[in-house]
């Protein structure tokens, strides 16, 4: 007999967890909020930095970068704090550069000009889907800066072309699920986030956990995703309407 | 004409911030808390580890040590994440000895036995104060690791003897002041942190920033200190009461 | 007018470069080949390692991890040497997860038994899509490495389950192609790594470098990567059956 | 019965090692001595360097800065080498920014102009009291450099206004005792550290190493400092007036 | 009875591994070569820099420097690979070291202007003699890039002055043998490299491995030494007059 | 005309500077000295470590490995600290390399047992000649440390076999120099390490700074260091004989 995997929420496999999204979290810096995918709860923040990584000298072109942490205490288990250990995990690189990606895909970066923004991305709750609510958050945070730009003249039009959202979705226990939660995340068997630009693929990552997985698989998981990609919109420009 | 300093929170000059303890911050973990002084927020967490150090093993004893962190946009200027840049900063490894010291001092390490707390003190948002604040939060996600291990008879007794309390005060522009928040801090002539433990001192740092200092100014600032540790250890009993 | 792009080896859109694999490149070692996908070059070789990271002590489970470099002359423009510069870049990092997560899970980790097998992937020239041809060549190492143990009686069965073969494809000018060169993958407005195990999906990563990109484009670009995967099967197994 | 502890060099509880100063002890250089607190022995040498931190860029302000180190072979036990283990330990950090701290305190960095001045401060041996030592010695070193500046007319008046001085007090076996050596300083309940100014106060750390203290006890370690005081300004003006 | 050691290739004690040099290994770059002493297999790559290290700015002098590296498969054990250890080896950066110094005293840095020309030496396969092997065909990547900078009319005459080779010597078994393989070298009582331009000593390193040694020993290893160049010197000759 | 170099000390070309040992520099440790080759001052010390490598393990053999430094003011232009740069560089990892490598080669390894000696070498004073020194001190600590266990019976015998001294012999403006101080070495065109063992031969590294070297030069340097040879092991025994 099959026992039904309880998801958290109470949950339907193609729902996602209560998203709440608080702008301008902090009353000072260029733009940030707090991010939360049900347990799951992210600090997004941006600044703007007006000098350039020196690959852009002179090219009138800005760009978007991130960085990704963890709180030590975040998680179930107490992660080892990267500044003292000397040096970020490859799982922290690799996010924070698919946050940055994610968010430079979305953005004219000859309106940003000559100047840089910097998404600060920090974990203080960890209930997986860390990555997929910063991308959400971040760009809100993102949003929030280029909104200041703009205020103060600084850049000609808004260069925000397309939201930017994403969520994980995956087959637990043979099943297909939405925003997977850690114990899912934990024992899924394919794993899937989808980075989605209103209705077009920004980045996608899907990988078999333990096995290779079939194409069906896929197809349904993506299905999901652009679901909860229309909900994830919808909450972004509520809270952007909210400032 | 003297224009006196206007302080935050409309403060008289030995006044603190408005304090608040929140325990149980984490559902998860060991203890922990978040405390504010005013604006400056630290979330405190404790982690029970059964591994000790290297010098401790096989003498029945335990060691309580602690790391401080603050996240990048936590402050009025971005600060470089320490682990990007590979290293913690001189001044964050002197804050989590300060922290780890003090603590210890008040706990009985025999009893805790052959084991090592970890407490984690993160700094969300930085206005003035994040070590003091670190070291009275400190002490709730302690207290409440011991209480934990002591529940589930993995300790004999309490080994917590003292309260542990912090503030900083200092002379601004002149004047002695109470709980500095960031502006004072910086304008601060002197500045003086007390780690108290009910009528005891635990330790005393105090630094002439620009100038040496005479005698007197470091006597009011000890008065101050004193009456800030009557009002913080009540609120960290008013915490662990509420548990 | 549009101007055709024209490919190097004078190919079609949907064909790959030549592909080469030269098992047994060493004649010490565990198990090692030279692949080559046109003129990227990567050479292959598996380690055995008897002792296991921590993590699967005591649990009669095996593990593959594999490390990636790139000669700092290999590509047109010399990259510094991660050596001098005292760490690997988040690129190497995410493709040696890559490489890594990839070989597991065509593989039996509890057959191959308490003991790890490191790949090490090494860019001799690289001219795009060395990732991909670091795991078709990556799988050939492994393979040799297995049937080492399965001669010396280590291991009671051949602990491989399926092919793992690896392909790039993207949109170039407009265009769909198969297994980019250096040139192609610069100007890719869409690129997408397949890792193709039999007919099932390893992984997919997919993402638009500049702007989102739509479905369609998606579903053609995973067409082109499972015939390419055909040919890579049936090179690998030319490759396994000459040694 | 009580027996009263033997103090090194049969000193009373108030009374200081043997004090010893022998300045230039580099014939090159900007200014160094070797400085004696009994068998602590340090290198004091300061080099001015025309070039200034960032921050002081453009400001006409100069800047003091120190840093500290200890021969491995320094102390009683070997102490690893810290070159060897890639970093500075959090004690060699907090040391050399309490010297810097101090001595930019006495100074009128304004008169200095836009260069920097750096003193190190090497332990050739150690026996306690290694900081203090170095302050008292880092000052004469500060001393000569300034001394070599207003001969070339480099500086337009001496900027220095106070002495320096440091010496650590402590409470050990329950008795105050002033300089404490090696075998002191690990018996010590507690242990103050006072960096003075001719009649002023630059730095006070008091920390009860194992349990709170009173306040009575920190008063007379604070009377047995001032003693001191003025003994060691007395040694640093026969030190100078010899060169 | 001694049973004479059966040296690799069938060589008597006076003779090299068959040597083999391939000029422009890459396609691209500044200059290459792979080089192959017997189962040394070396690729040596020079890059010219157009910008010089901050010593040499405004001297109108160029410099030479070398990178040296060695696959982790390349050896009979895998060794780790530098890049993920975070740091070079004092070997490595020795052999490095005596590289660059090598090259530089053959060549007349005037005459290469403020420029740099970097040569990478990257060990593919070893058998002892790679560092040996790595002068001798970073010589030749280096007058690639030098004809390069010829032929571009960038310097106004061949720079180079003498002709840079070079062959490690020993005493293995209480015999004197030239070009030592990897086995030769493990067991080597004495070990000698002798660098060597036409008929004079570019440098020469030698080294009783386990106990000193005598003079005529050191003398015979010479003679050896003497014999190699020219064959040497033939071989680059060859090289590079077949490109 | 060809003006004559003045040597420093009024030394002729084959004399060296003078040479002084001082035994016991430090009352605690288990072997040390100041040795001085003029104004080249370096401090030598032992420390016995009943842990040895482990590669060396259930071997029942001993190590001698050392460490180098030298204090950042020791030289005629401040040197950054390497603790605080965080690496060594490649010159002080070859010059420990070297006197760890040279003082092995005089002690029976076997009769030291499994257990390691570390000697430290620190140059307090730095005018040329810093690594001949060390291993000429190194030798004595070494001596010194044996002393000890010895007498406490920790081995059943004396296990150096040899001396060791070292020294730089060098052609400065055309002639032969022996013992060459800083001002010598900078304008070196050939510039000779010589190891050497009573009368064997240690290490030998010759190497032309600028240019080659005839074979003529090298011999002339080598008689030179034989002289010195003499003149130092009488020195240690002096030294050794007065403790």
């Amino acid at each position: 007999m099959h026992i039904p995997f309880k998801r958290s929420f109470n949950r339907k496999n193609n729902e996602m967890r209560p998203i709440e999204i608080i702008p301008d979290y902090y009353s000072y810096g260029d733009g940030s909020c707090l991010v939360k995918y049900g347990n799951t709860h992210v600090i997004c923040a941006a600044t703007i930095d007006e000098k350039v990584p020196l690959f852009l000298k002179h090219t009138h072109t800005g760009w978007i970068t991130a960085e990704y942490g963890m709180l030590p205490c975040a998680s179930h288990e107490r992660i080892e704090r990267e500044a003292s250990k000397g040096k970020q995990s490859g799982r922290t690189l690799e996010i924070q550069r698919l946050i940055g990606r994610s968010l430079r895909s979305v953005v004219d970066l000859n309106i940003v000009g000559e100047r840089q923004i910097k998404i600060d991305c920090d974990v203080i709750q960890a209930d997986g889907g860390t990555r997929t609510a910063s991308i959400t958050g971040g760009y809100i945070a993102l949003c929030l800066a280029c909104k200041k730009l703009l205020k103060r003249s600084l850049i000609p039009a808004n260069p925000i072309r397309n939201h930017a959202v994403a969520v994980s979705c995956g087959i637990v226990n043979g099943e297909a699920m939405c925003d997977l939660d850690y114990l899912e995340d934990s024992n899924a068997e394919v794993d899937a986030n989808f980075i989605m630009a209103d209705n077009k693929i920004i980045e996608i990552q899907a990988c078999g956990e333990k096995h290779p997985f079939d194409e069906t698989a896929f197809k349904t998981l993506f299905e999901y995703a652009k679901n909860a990609r229309n909900l994830l919109i919808e909450k972004q420009d509520e809270a952007l309407a909210s400032v």
